[in-house]
Formats: structure tokens, C-alpha cells, sequence
């Protein structure tokens, strides 16, 4: 099954995590990690006291604290999961892997490439487990196209187009391709192992005058292959759709859909090489296929594999360098828009992929 | 009724018209003025005896001929309507105005915005209609939203979204974007009645070497408006579907639906200025309403306009202005493609839109 | 707003209420009451210790008990709300009567119409309130629908076609109809106010041999309208569609859809009277709208009104004679499938619909 | 293939055809046998001069005339297509039979059962074809989903649903099972080759007093399956939908959509007999495959047919028996109409189901 994820070879004892942030998404960290039979929800850190106090009369076990020197200096606390505003994660996190305890970082990883780099190369030094939380790694439709792509079924892929638009929710802080895109870059990543070469990028900022809520986002890969991603807080319905065309079938997945993945044995072909020059085409249609797809919640996988990581010493799924890329993609998408649309050169990261923690 | 077309004080002689070139399109002209009450079809011509020979049998009165200069020293035949290749609608058009001729171009009007503008000038010295064919003028649904647009139901336009893929059919002489894109340019100038001022597009050769077979076109308007548009005979599955957001509502416009207008009483609010700097949206959603779309046969009407047109003296609803930017921004397109994606500035075309031709 | 619930001219002091049963639909009973600012939890009923003690861990604050006698013992309770299988409603509900407390009661009343006319006597009596839960008529598009039938909107209905299927769950102890007919029964009851007077069903079981697991149900109406109900365990997709054909105009409720309410101004009419012999029917197909639904949970809706109805003393929307009238007619879909389908009248209900409690 | 029909050892002759009556479904008879390699249409017959004069212009080598007469004593005529109304169809088609000439005849083959069996005994005792129209038998989804059931896929069937409903057209000399019910009664004919045993239904004179425009139809089957069949010329949309319950798949059948058979790999499954009495029920849902259909003309495919059956003496695919067996459906379901809904019994025809023509 596409989505599961390996145990050792024994059960291992569940990990103390703590929670910082208690705003939108950090409620579903401390859920999940509550749930979870290799967690232990330890405590938990906000600014507000009224935040904490209603998390505590749900969960009365868990310690509550406004500071997060608490959470540092506390022996039993293994690890931190970070679910605060994407401009305090660098310094958050490096503060936590500092004091020698594993972070999930929710994505994007940092505010910057240098920020996401400088966070994976403390954790590299120190042996610790840095984890960006691009939680459609762990969710089954994207898992089941990952597996069509590696077995090849959809041949050499040509081209991916994505959109990823409904009405809001407006950010103040951050732009739609920070909002959005980390989404459509770690599932890139994730299924075509590349980074993108070139990235250009035009927005618009229609309801607020400083921050984009629709981005047109062009990348290439060094594979020849393309893709477009459209993002944007402003649209009449919600679309999740990508169109995956391959040399050998097609695919779309809508992640609004009963039917989430849909194979299309559908192509072109030029008949023969010597007919070549007469573009003698032939177009195929074929059956269609909508995989059955297991039941899963993405976020509680995530939360597994980040315990599995801190136990056994492997790369989690969702690891570091891909979220380094993914911050390094949305720097490129916001220098081209800065550049009115020019062609931007992204940069590799340069460190190996890792495959295991430094011991 | 937003297709119709005003017809003049009264009833005109019809136009004695001939069709040049029998391929994929120029049956359904023929077929179209056959069927006209303002058109008399007197003659058809093609290279291909065979093909001749075939509409012979179809249409026993019409005048068959291999050589187009029996067209043009015919004094019974007061215009001519090109189906031929894009390559050949600059000579063949500019024969056909020399000899005192009107003049219908299937779309695109010319291979190059320099053709196209010399197509145009010598039209209007001449004082001959010069209409470029783009259909999709005369269909139901555009029309429709263009009447939406201009009484000002969606607000000020933020950005229109465009796809138009399906699979094939390839072309071996011109790029996806120079097939599909004359649809989808020539509606944003029908709806925006502006050229975009500036064009960056990336593009794919899969299937050919030397023809890119999908492309992605990002426009920017001088009004603010962004546009992009997706183009491919590479998918799944056809798409045919644009989505307008506006201040006001928002628009979906899908040609392969039932129900191809759809507007969305939706959108987000600012409540007040004081307010702005907190950024306290308000997202609305409300009614969905399809409009009840008349039955119409745009060739027809399109046809009938250009009767109209040579009757009557006034521009052709799809007038050679506008046929002139559709070329030119495509001829962006292509540059920006051969410039890896790079921003490129569309020169206006330094003549007035007509709303008369010259006396 | 279709599915608001007026107040009375002042807040009212929260219902004390108990639940009995812990099975499938009870917690989300207790849910409701708990979260309801116009009831207060009192106390839990069920055989199990473990559900009960589970249960306990969650709401720290209320009695459990295993003995029902606990609750109709209890002087701090006023209202015990019953979601236990069908064929204990009519005793607890009766004990729950004589210990002169309000019972709201789980789809379906009881098991039989003899039962639920006795259960609505015995409550008329005592002044108590009797509530089915038929939870339907406090979802948003069931009660915007309500609203444009009695505006007259659709005209004169001509009939309506339900189909309610999906993919389990087979009950052993009641048929498909006893477990699904009570949804579309009690719609089409609060929709039209009549009861139909005749029914005919046919039915197989499939899957196991004593329990029917489709059912095709025909209705007759005082009013002519005439109604189709398809109901199913065994269906590859879920499906929750009914189609109005008014003599106005038609509707579409499909409560799986983003859009459930879809009203097309569409028709046919007999262009007069005197050409009637000729039947010169016109067809008008017009605009379709898709209107706005409120968010609200019915559930909770639903609560709130059988404490309304308590306190004020006015019949709850969900009454004790459209209860009554439901389960006659599922009486008479079974009396019809054991007699291979005949036509079998409905007795009507010898007591009217009451507007208020008595005194 | 499914669609194919199997040729004979050569090319067979032409046959000379005429075709009897030039309203709406005559002219496509026309076009077709025109086009068909097997066919020579030779003459068409009309009351109505001026149908006959419009078609000649298009048709100039075809024999024109008002009277049946002319082709019942044309010697270069062999078969007659008869397109008139149903009243008609006994009397036109006993005279061709009688004359010696083949016939086809638009469905519903007569008017009752009586007519349609004695034109079938007609036909076999003078060894000539007899074919009714029912175009589904030939279309690429029925076929593929008569494969499907042919080799097991779906396992045993339960039941069958189905709904035919559109917007129009009205008849004013027949009722909507008259007009529609032959196409789904022939399709679950032809898919199951068996008869139901019993019918019943219900229907309403909406519009037109004499005239039922909407019927729900019930039928069982010797072998326990059921079917359900909805008709109606008042819907808000056109459906055209048929739900198929095996005990191993699940199928839908859409004529409307792009894709009008999916195959649902779902059901239900007791674990084993011992469990049986706890309905230890498990649910699968597995795969949907939409599986690419051919494309193909079933008229024309089904005009071939009538040639072949000519030519070689085999029984075409949609024979006589089939439609003396549908017609005598519907018998039932006006006899459960007139007995309000009662359960009619449908006699089954005493003649064997040909497998071919008498020598």
C-alpha cells in the first residue's frame, strides 16, 4: 500500500513532542500527535492564555506555557513541532535545535532559502531530525501517482499543469504563492525527485494593494519537462486539479473529486521513424481508470513519520532538503514577479539529498 | 438579444461571394453561404480536382475552378472567402483586395502582424471589407458575458483564466499557440476592447522536434487586468473553460458544458477604509445563475455580418483591427518563446479601430 | 431565513435533558444538546458500562446509568430524548410519557402505526411533548425548498422522483424502507402537507434472504401529484436526488452537491385553450438558479426545537402527527410488498395536526 | 468487438430498398440505407408531395410516390423500411409482408401484441424478414455492457434502474411508455434475454389530459431480477441513466456523458455461510473503469443488418420475436395503468425466438 510507512524492527518507545503555536493549524498537531501510539503530547506553548486554557480543559494532562524557554529547558520534551507565523520559524527553530531536541516545522520551512538552509545544515551538524510538514506527501491520491510515475506507467512525463484556487483565505502577511504553493512544489518534488531549473511568475494584487492573491507560476525542469502552476485566493469555485500528460497515458488528479485519480490511457504516436517527417500522427483513446484509493489521514502519517525519523535514524518523508528546494522555488516565483515576469535561475541547494541522519 | 445583428433600413441584394480553398474549414463557409440569405455562393476554388469535383455533386450550380485568377477577373463575384493555409493568406488576400474585391481571411488574418497590417492598410485605402473569421464573435455564450462586462455586472475585472486543450490535433506547419490561441485572443479583445500591453509564454515541442504542442501565456493589460492562458492538444480530456474574476461577481465560461455561462454572485469586501489596515475581509457567496443561452449557428451569423458589412459600410463585428492584434500578440507569444519566456512588449498597432470602412 | 426558529419574547431557561442509547445515532445527540444553549445535559442511559464510561471521560459532568428507571425517576429531568432501535421506541417512549416527562424520539416513531398513534394519544393527554427526530426538515435546502413551493414558485407540482441510494449499511432487524423511506416520507409530508392515499412497492432482497434492500415506491396524492421513491442499500455511488416538475417550473435537490437546490425556469404549456385540440405545446427553457443556502447544522436546529416547543407549548416543526403519518406510510410500502405490489390505500390518521400542545 | 456483424463468406448484392414515410425518423432511414455498401435505396413513398420533392433534390436517382401501391408491385424492390405512425404499422407492414417484400419497421413494431404477433407469423410463414427498429441494439455502450454481463463480470444481476427523461417531445396519439419505454424494454431484452413476468406502474396526464407524460414502471424477471424503469417528457434535464447491481460489480450506463459505461468493482459480501445468521456484512469498494466504446452509427450498423439478415437468412440482432416481446411490455404496462397500478401478468408470446428465418 502506497501510503503506509515501514516500522522497524520492534515497536519503539513514543516520543515526548511539545506544540508551539496554537493558531489555525497547530490545534490539529496537538489532535494528531495526541492520537498518535508513537507520541506522547507533552505540552504545549502560546502567547495567549486563553488559547491554552481551552486546549487544557480538552486535554488536562498536557502542560500549558507562554514561554518557550519552558519547552527548551524541559529534559522530558524530545522534540518540538513548530505551527507559528512562517517569519518566526528560523528563529524558533534553531533556538529548539540548539538545545538539542528534533522540530517539525509547519511549511513552508522558513522564510527564506538561506533561512530553510542555515535550519537544515544545524540540524545536519547536530544529528537532529528537521521535518517540514508537507503533509500531501503522506495523503493517498498523491502517494498513488507517485507509484504510476516510478512504475512508469505514464511514460516521460511532458508536462504538469496545476491549479489550486478558491475564494480566500486572504493572508495579510504572506502572498498566495507562500500560502499556496508550498502545496503544489513539495507534491513536484515528491513525484519527479528535480528541482526545477527556471521558475517566472506573474500576480496580481486585486484586493489588497501590497499582496498578491493570483500568481501564474511557469517552471522547467532539467528533465525537458514543464509545468504550470495557477494559484489564487479569488475564484468562483474551489478547484484541486492537475493534469499530468505523459509520453504514455495521462492523469488527472482532483483532490475535490470522489474520484481523486483518474488514468487516462490516452496518447499520441508518431508511427515510425522514417514517417517522421510527415507527422503521420495517430491519437489514442482508451479506457479510463479511477484507482480505488485507501482511507487515510495525512496528518496523522506525518505525525508517525516524524516519530519514526527521531527512532530510527531515517530520512522522513517529508525531509529537509525538499523543503529547502520548496522555500528556494518560492523565492524564485517571488523574483520574478519582482522582476515583472523575467526568468529566474533557481539555484540548487548545494548538500545531498539525505538519505539518513548523521549519527 | 446580444447575437443578433441589426440589419439596415431593409433588405439588401445578397452578396455574390466565392470560397477559396476546400480543406478542413473552407466546406463549412461554403456550406454556411450556401445556406445565407444575404450570400449567393458562385463559385468555389481549390488546387485538388478531386475535391472540386465532390462539392460539384453537393452544389450543381456553384463555378469550379483550379486557378484563383478566374476568381479574381470573375466581374459576378464581389467577394471572396479564404480557407487556404496561414502561409498563403498575405498573397492570396492582397490579390484578391487588388482586384477590387471584398475579402473574408479564416483566422488568423495573416502569418505576421506586418502582413496583417499591410493586409489591413490596403484594405482601407481600397475602401473593401477585410474580415478576419474569429467565430467565437458570433456565438452565444461570449456574448452573453460580454453583455454581463459592459453593464458592468462583474466590477472592475481582476484577471481571466483560460484553458483550451484536448488531445490533437497536431499541426505540422504552425505551433498550438498559432491554432488555438486566435480563439482566445480575439474573445479578451471582443469582451476588454484592449491589447494587452505586454506577453511571456513558455512552451513545449513533445510530441514534434520542431512544434510546440502546449503553451502557457501570461498577458497583462493596461487597464491592471491580468490574463493568462493555457493551450494544448495534449490532455486528458477537453477543456474548454475560462474563468473571469471580477470586483463584483465572478464567471465561468465552459464550452463543452450545458450550461456554459454560469455567474457567481461571490466575492470578498474591504468594509472599510479605516478598517483596511487590518485587512478585515469579508468573503460572499451567493446565488449561482445560469443564463438561458440562445440557439444560434455562429458561422452563420458571421457570415451574414460580412454581408452586412459589404452592404452596408459598417465594420464587421469581427473587423481587421482586430484580427491585426490577435496576430501581433501571438507573434508575442512566438517571441517570447524563442526568448526562454522573457516579457515582451506588444506594439500597438498605430491605427484607429474602424468604425466605418473609408467611403 | 428559511430554517431560523422564532424565539418567544425572551430567552428561556434551558431544558434539562437525558439521552437513552449509546448506539450509532446517540452521541451525536448528545452532541447537540450539550453545545445547545437552550438544554442542559443531564444525564445518559445506555445498557453497556463501557459506552456509558466512555462517554463520561468526555463530558465529565453528566450522570450515567445503566437503569432508564434512573432517568423517569429523576425529578431534575424534564425531557429524555430516545435513540434506541425501532422496536423499543414504543415502550420507553410510553414509560417516558406516563413519568410525565417530554420525549423526543428517533426516526422512526415506532414500529408500527398502531404504536406511533398511541405514543401521539398518550402525549396529546398528558400536554406532554412527542417529537420524532425527523432531522430533514431543519436542513437549509429542504426548507428553502419548503419556501419556494409555498410561493408558489414551481405552480402546481405534478409529481416528484426521489432516489436514495448508496453502498450500505444492510440493517438486520429493518427493511431499507423502515431504515431510508422515513427521510424522503417526511419531506415530501412537510413539503406538500398531505398525506398520500394510496402506495404500491416492489422490493427484493439481494444480499441477505429476509431483508429487503431495494425498494421502488409509488405515491398518489389527494392533490393528484403523484411520487417516486427509490431506495437502496446497493448502489455504486451515493445518491440523494429528487426532481420537482412543477407546472411553473422544476427543481433539482441533490443534497451530494456544492449546488444541492437547482430551480430551471422551464416548462411546457398548452399555448390556449382553443388550440388545445391540436396540442400545440410550446417548450421554455430558461435561466437556472442555484441559490444561496444558509450554514446550519440541523441537528442542532433540531434540538433547539423540541426545547422551544417545551417551553412556548407550540408544536415542534418535527411533530407527533407527521411522526404518525411517516410510519403509516412505510406501513403501507410493507403491506404493498407483501402483497407482490399492490396498490394499498393509507388510512389517514383520525386526529388533526395539532398547532399547539394542549394545556 | 461488440458492435461488429459478422459478414457471410463474400460480399453479398445490394439490396433494393424503399422507405415508407418521410416524417421524423424517415429521412435518417434514407440517409442511411443511401449510405450503406448493402442497400440501393430505390424508391420513397410519402403522402405529402412536398416531402417527396425535397427529397428528391437532395436524392435525384430515387423513385418518388404517394402511393403504397408502387412499391408493393415494383418487381426491382425487395424490402420495404416502414417509418409512419404506429397505428399504421400492422396495415403497411401486413401488405409488404403479403406483396412478398421484407420489411423493417420503426419501433414499436405494431400497435398491441396481437398485431405485433401476427406480423411476425406472417413474416415466418412466408419466410421473409420482419425486423423491428430498436437502434439501441446497435449502439457500442449497450453492447459493451451485454458483454460485460455475458461473461460474468457483474455476477448475478439484482436489479436494474433506469430513467429516461427529458424535457418534450409531447405525442398527442401516445402515451411517453408508447413512445419511450421501447428503448429501455429492448436494451434489458436484449441484455437478458428473458420477459418479466409481471409489470406494474403508475403514471400522470400532466399536461395533456388523455395523454401520461411521466411513468414509473415496475418489472420482475423468472430469474428474481428486477427492474426499474422511470419515463418521463417533464424533467428539468435530460437523463439518461441506467444503474445495473451485481453480486460481484456494479455498473452505470449515462448516454449522455463522455464516458457512458463505468464499471464499479464494488459490493457486498457475506464472510461465509456459518456467519450468515450474524449479517456479518463486509463492503467493497474497489476500481471504476470507464472502458473506451468504439465509435460507431447504430442506425447504419443496424440497416446493415437488416441487409445481412436478407441476404443470408440468419435473424438479424433485433428480430421479431424481441419486438413482438416489447411490445407486449408495454400491453402490461397500459393494462397496470388502467387498473391504477394493479400487478399485470405478461403473457409470454408462444413462438420460439428465431434463430432463423424458415427456408
Amino acid at each position: 500500500m502506497p501510503i503506509s510507512l515501514a516500522r522497524g524492527p520492534g515497536d519503539y518507545t513514543p516520543v515526548r513532542v511539545a506544540v508551539v503555536g496554537l493558531g489555525y493549524w497547530g490545534p490539529n498537531l496537538v489532535r494528531n500527535l495526541q492520537e498518535h501510539a508513537d507520541a506522547e503530547l507533552v505540552a504545549v506553548c502560546d502567547r495567549r492564555e486563553d488559547a491554552l486554557s481551552a486546549l487544557g480543559r480538552r486535554y488536562p494532562g498536557v502542560r500549558l506555557t507562554t514561554r518557550l524557554e519552558d519547552l527548551l529547558e524541559a529534559d522530558d520534551i524530545e522534540a518540538i513541532a513548530i505551527a507559528t507565523p512562517v517569519s518566526t520559524h528560523h528563529p524558533i527553530a534553531s533556538a529548539i535545535l540548539r538545545a538539542g531536541k528534533h522540530v517539525f516545522v509547519e511549511k513552508p520551512l522558513a522564510a527564506s532559502g538561506d533561512e530553510a538552509t542555515d535550519l537544515m545544515d544545524t540540524a545536519d551538524r547536530a544529528g537532529l531530525v528537521l521535518m517540514p510538514g508537507h503533509t500531501f506527501l503522506y495523503s493517498p491520491p498523491v502517494n498513488c501517482i507517485r507509484d504510476l510515475l516510478q512504475a512508469g506507467e505514464l511514460g516521460d512525463v511532458y508536462f504538469v499543469s496545476m491549479s489550486r484556487v478558491n475564494l480566500g483565505l486572504h493572508q495579510s502577511d504572506v502572498s498566495v504563492a507562500w500560502d499556496l504553493a508550498p502545496h503544489d512544489f513539495s507534491i513536484l518534488q515528491y513525484w519527479f525527485d528535480e528541482t526545477p531549473q527556471h521558475v517566472s511568475a506573474t500576480s496580481r494584487n486585486c484586493v489588497m494593494p501590497t499582496v498578491s492573491d493570483v500568481a501564474f507560476i511557469s517552471l522547467d525542469f532539467p528533465s525537458g519537462m514543464i509545468s504550470h502552476v495557477e494559484l489564487s485566493w479569488l475564484a468562483p469555485s474551489k478547484l484541486r486539479r492537475t493534469t499530468i500528460v505523459g509520453s504514455r497515458k495521462m492523469l488527472v488528479y482532483d483532490d475535490t473529486s470522489n474520484e481523486p485519480v483518474r488514468v487516462f490511457d490516452s496518447g499520441v504516436q508518431l508511427p515510425s521513424p522514417e514517417s517522421f517527417g510527415e507527422y503521420n500522427l495517430t491519437y489514442r483513446t482508451g479506457d479510463i481508470l479511477s484507482p480505488h484509493l485507501p482511507a487515510a489521514e495525512p496528518l496523522l502519517l506525518e505525525m508517525g513519520d516524524f516519530c519514526r525519523a527521531i527512532r530510527t535514524g531515517e530520512s522522513p518523508r517529508s525531509h529537509a532538503k525538499l523543503g529547502v528546494e520548496v522555500v528556494r522555488m518560492i523565492e524564485g516565483v517571488d523574483e520574478s514577479i519582482r522582476s515583472q515576469g523575467a526568468r529566474v535561475t533557481i539555484g540548487d541547494v548545494p548538500v545531498e539529498a539525505p538519505s539518513a541522519l548523521a549519527a
